[in-house]
């Protein structure tokens, strides 16, 4: 092991702190508590174990999430009304909409009910575009603002904190999903990176990724990127989270990749702890832009 | 000169034809005629030249088009309301606002003002989104409709009509603007290519583009790319449209290029021609939308 650890848990400890502190600043000035509404219907499980985490982060920073759950009968018209309804709700600042949807929904046109002000996980179209619309970073943005997605936000994040620069680096990013790879491209060609984004389709993945000074992965299969797959110093942000018989795996063989890596995400405790709290930053952010 | 030309001239031809008849079927069956409304203030030069050019290419289709034009002192406010009326005029199909808009004005917030549905120059939050989150062409696509800005979708088109394959392809896109460079890396990256999105940061740009099996230019500086940043055999497509002199020349030295590329556009005659039928496609596909 050589690499630099990239540690998502303390870093993330640092933002509670932090947060903490501004979200009492912002209640102490405007007397309003920045409150979230976590939608769902039915109970799938994993939905249910997001929902109670969101809860605890969110009470943790003193603001606070309430949860709205109809029944897994339930029907767009319904699922979108209730959106409608907390869109209207002036003490709402946020909303999100968790997913598997129930079978048969038109997801898009859930999620298109949003209203992108209150839509802090960065789920809605406009907000999709204005990411894709900003200019690089340090011009005007030319977009009106916008939310990005808690996981490619909280790679970015952890990224800063670490002091890792971007301008003129070659990122290889390995998944092209709307909430994690090309929100994470986007971001990275903001901040003036030459970004290359890869698949399943992608010819000769290991020798791209060998070109790689920061190298960005979210596909979902366990230790799929090998250790000689990476550039000897480069970073390596992991955001792949699979069940490998009761334990959480990364998509990067650490073991190896530590190795080889000048830094580098674990999982767990990398990518993941950031998501909840830039989540609460989203949500501050909204509860702040409301307020004016 | 060993390269297939990508003659842009001939193929805007043939769709010329197919959209005529395409329009001539629409009109029998419903009676409408698909209309544009431009919109701008002021009396840019480029503007007036676009407009007359998008005038002609439409009443050539068999298709209308009304120019709406404020004095170069109308108010972000005026130009809204403009926005707005022909947002709720129903023999309107599509709506383009020239740039560049006065200055002082807030661009992002007149964009924002057009209807999705009518924004046939995807220009919109909306739809940029929409191409963002779109799920890999084959596949459902999971957003609901949208439209893509003229000029890579004439570039696409393009490559499509003259049976270039893009799945496991190496692309390098030199140029990132919401325009041109991003919805052609994010289209590309919908039909399974590898893409790496370069700009004025990357590093060693010759080397990059010597990799791309497909490279796309669109940074508007004059016979910037060489012919020996082209592998051998590749397709290049030039989008750039740069005035030397009172001549128009490309991004791309295309007496070098033409060497050494498979297949190459010329300029003119290469991606331009593209971009106002395009533009037309847009507005017959909004008219049948409209007409369910």
């Amino acid at each position: 092991m050589t690499a630099t650890l990239l540690d998502g848990r303390a870093t993330a400890k640092a933002m509670r702190a932090e947060l903490n502190e501004a979200v009492a600043e912002f209640k102490e000035q405007t007397g309003v508590t920045p409150t979230i509404a976590v939608v769902r219907a039915g109970e799938d499980p994993g939905s249910v174990w997001y929902a109670n985490s969101i809860k605890k982060t969110m009470a943790g920073r003193g603001m606070d999430s309430q949860l709205h759950v109809l029944p897994l009968t339930a029907t767009e018209e319904e699922l979108v009304a209730l959106v409608a309804e907390l869109n209207a709700d002036p003490s709402i600042h946020g909303i999100m909409i968790q997913e598997p949807m129930p079978k048969g929904m038109d997801e898009a046109a859930v999620k298109a009910a949003l209203s992108p002000d209150k839509d802090v996980d960065g789920v809605h179209d406009v907000n999709a575009g204005r990411l894709a619309n900003a200019a690089p970073a340090g011009r005007p943005p030319g977009v009106r603002p916008f939310f990005v997605p808690a996981t490619p936000a909280g790679g970015m994040e952890l990224m800063r904190r670490y002091g890792i620069e971007f301008s003129g680096k070659n990122v290889v990013i390995i998944g092209r999903s709307p909430i994690v790879g090309k929100p994470m491209a986007l971001l990275l060609m903001r901040e003036n990176a030459t970004v290359t984004v890869c698949h399943s389709r992608t010819k000769d993945l290991p020798a791209v990724c060998r070109e790689a000074d920061i190298l960005c992965v979210a596909v979902g299969r366990a230790e799929m990127v090998k250790g000689d797959w990476i550039k000897p110093g480069a970073v390596v942000v992991d955001f792949g989270v699979n069940d490998v018989e009761g334990k959480m795996i990364g998509d990067v063989a650490y073991a190896e990749a530590a190795e080889i890596a000048g830094m580098i995400t674990p999982v767990p405790g990398g990518t993941g702890p950031m998501t909840n709290i830039m989540l609460c930053q989203n949500l501050l952010v909204a509860a702040k832009r409301k307020a004016g």
